[in-house]
């Protein structure tokens, strides 16, 4: 097609767009005329031969929309059974909002260009924004959720479900209370979240900031490398002990005891009895952080056996959590079931206590603890999508209760009138944008969207008030007056 | 405090944070210390004296949030009732998608910054995203809504509800058609949705790009000015005719005798009639586009009798519309009466035709007909939180059923074991966080929050197996077997 080529080198547009982007002002190009090839290159731009979406991003049509209603639902029923509020906020920042909050993960934060005015970066999760919520309207206690889309430039792996633009579902608690028992209810949470989505079976780590930092200095690591050592640990779900002790001693400078000896912790599983074992611990009792953390730990346990959800929760000295901001509990929740291709899906669920990030955002440095649970509701979407496409069951993306037609010519305004009518009684009806439609191709756009119900209309019909009311999987035919129509169209839908 | 100033010249670091940005390679500094300058700005990096919102953008509390969500469930229960399927797009677009769309308005476009990889745009609309899923996935009809947010580096006028960050509604229709039938039903939902939502009264102006360009070409605009003058024309809603008259001559260089040519249509208004007299028009009828336009809007207002929403519609020659795509009807929702200072909404709803978008998208360039409307979301929350404010009526920000609460001390066990037990009945419940609260902060919670019922346990409950249920309004209380508790909760919240 000569809308493709340039018209005096007839090279492609799409080539000719590849080379001239990254070298616009070259002059070595393979054609000499330049000045057509970006004439041709600003056509390509008005008739693109192939619209694209960037990278690492979706759109998701009518069926995956209908899925994801459905598992917002469950999650935000569960959020609602919790007392929870909801708020919102802009998916752009102050850029210095989110600077020095992520550790090594800031490299992923998408800016904005400069266009005069303020520095911006696109959220990166909702756990930040959230503080500065928080601290920008002295609030000091609230439980709250927040379902909104995050920004991270990852190398998104979409097959797996991870993408660079992805929803987070958040649930957190703030506010100076006792200790354990929101953080026990954040568990209790992901536990009835995970169990009403039947994604299989889930197993929930937790581990807790202060034992890590703990276990960390009686290790012999130096206090200024905990971070970016913790950083390491947290692999430990994708990669061997080797790999992560390799990178350790050789990325990371720690002495191969120190290395060893981390080693040897995390490799321990348990409930009560571990964090009880660890009290008694001859190295681990040195450190006065890692005691305060067990003791929690034993407190959390008593709560999650109050709420029975102990057969999923295990404390695992190897969960370590990327982010700075934690500062007690963590957890993270996995499905033990591996994919189809073998693959596990990997984490679902995560969060913990960050006691001092509002305090951050505060004038005067005030804290206001807070401990929440991000659900990472990407992953689950992408299940519930495979399931649905093994299933023999299929997906309605409408809610169309019946379709308003006619087997006459010449009847286009008496549907458009009784349609009026039905959509004022509050009945959800469609009808065919067309002057004179078959009736077959109107039954056939029942069945395709699957509703249930035709209103037929026709001469005979209309001089009688009555209109022929169709059940679609029956075929069955009754006249009903038109006044009580949309009655017997609710008594009729309602039990489907 | 120390912290907010410079540790050398005490000099806030807020004012430092000020000098700083703009000409942080300046060496005529204020200060002499510019290394403990930068150090001290570092920390008020991480401890912010006032953490800020990007200008135009704005958080939503939970009050704002329970009436956003009311709003929302009106227009999709609308949407819904209509057979509309609804989809998603990401947030930010490949730059070229959004690039020769939106005519004089792209400035106002956000751009992402290169950090290597794809040129990125935030979206400006739903209706550009929307033709390009249709180009990508070769849909040739669907009828679907898009509710999400859209970005516009515009100057906010926040107190008349206009952000830089705010939600769109769309509904389109896109599908080879017979004239006219999706167009009436787009004004049918506005109708519906401003009826519903109770904003006062509403009047909706109607017009076509074809009898527009009909218009300027008799009276005399040069093809080329169609699209700018257009864009001036647009703002009659704003301006007096004679500013615009004076932009039209002064500053696009119209003949005078053009300009007051198109004054004189610009000021009619009507219905049907209108539409029937200007086909009879010397002038306009030379036209053979405004015929074709003016033939549509006859049709138009005879489904919209059908559809009984004529006393609200008003064909209108000054309507406009600025955005470059609209190929054919267009229309305005304003809200006819003044705010509270006597200022004029505006528009709370748009849309209109615009049949060669998708088409620009396609590598054949086959053409989807399209129309479809907008509804102005961040107008309406503004005026129903107006509302809210002047109502006596308290706005509830959780749905929470029971409070599970106890007078005497040492029963924090048994209340997280009761309040599970709740959840898992499905159970909307809340426990306050505390070994032991007093009784009177649990009552004073259900009262601020508006939570209905108390479930109270003490040690004779526990052995009697029974809960004390108490009204809070009415303050009456019963005892209730613990394995009825759920169900008589369920019942009693059911008719509230």
């Amino acid at each position: 097609s000569p809308l493709f080529s340039c018209s005096f080198c007839s090279m492609p547009t799409t080539l000719l767009g590849q080379n001239l982007r990254p070298s616009s002002s070259s002059t070595s190009s393979t054609c000499d005329v330049l000045l057509m090839h970006s004439f041709s290159l600003s056509l390509s731009i008005s008739l693109s031969p192939s619209p694209s979406l960037s990278q690492g991003t979706r759109d998701y049509n009518p069926k995956q929309m209908a899925i994801r209603e459905r598992v917002f639902n469950t999650i935000i029923r569960c959020f609602k059974r919790h007392g929870a509020e909801t708020i919102d906020t802009p998916v752009f920042e102050l850029k210095e909002t989110l600077t020095g909050k992520y550790g090594e993960d800031s490299k992923l934060i998408y800016d904005l260009k400069d266009q005069g005015g303020e520095l911006l970066s696109l959220r990166y999760d909702l756990t930040v924004p959230f503080a500065r919520y928080l601290a920008m309207n002295k609030i000091t206690n609230i439980k709250r959720y927040h379902i909104a889309k995050v920004y991270r430039r990852d190398n998104p792996a979409m097959t797996r479900g991870r993408y660079r633009e992805f929803y987070q579902c958040d649930f957190d608690i703030a506010g100076q209370y006792d200790p354990m028992i929101p953080d026990a209810e954040c568990l209790k949470i992901v536990h009835e979240i995970l169990s009403e989505l039947e994604l299989g079976d889930f197993c929930i780590k937790v581990n807790d900031r202060r034992i890590l930092d703990g276990m960390f200095a009686v290790c012999g690591v130096p206090d200024d490398k905990f971070r970016t050592i913790c950083s390491t640990v947290d692999k430990l779900d994708k990669m061997s002990w080797e790999v992560v002790k390799s990178e350790m001693v050789n990325e990371k400078g720690l002495s191969e005891e120190a290395a060893d000896q981390i080693g040897q912790y995390v490799s321990m599983q348990g409930g009560m009895d571990l964090a009880e074992r660890l009290l008694q611990d001859a190295k681990m009792s040195q450190s006065k952080q890692a005691c305060a953390g067990l003791t929690d730990m034993k407190q959390l346990f008593s709560y999650l056996q109050l709420f029975q959800v102990t057969d999923k929760v295990v404390f695992d000295l190897s969960l370590a959590r990327g982010l700075d901001y934690y500062t007690g509990v963590i957890y993270e929740a996995i499905l033990t079931q591996t994919g189809p291709e073998g693959v596990s899906v990997g984490s679902v669920a995560g969060g913990g206590r960050y006691d001092g990030l509002v305090g951050m955002f505060d004038p005067k440095g005030r804290k206001v603890p807070c401990v929440g649970v991000s659900i990472g509701i990407e992953r689950v979407f992408s299940i519930m999508e495979q399931k649905a496409e093994a299933s023999a069951q299929k997906v309605r993306t409408t809610e169309t209760q019946v379709m308003v037609a006619s087997a006459q010519r010449n009847l286009l305004n008496e549907r458009l009138r009784l349609t009026a009518e039905l959509w004022n009684a509050g009945i959800k009806a469609e009808v065919m944008y067309k002057k004179n439609p078959k009736l077959l191709s109107q039954l056939q756009h029942c069945e395709d969207s699957g509703i249930p119900l035709v209103a037929i209309l026709g001469e005979q019909e209309l001089k009688d008030g009555v209109v022929k009311l169709r059940t679609v999987h029956s075929r069955e035919e009754v006249d009903v007056s038109r006044a009580e129509l949309a009655e017997e169209i609710k008594k009729r839908t309602s039990d489907v």
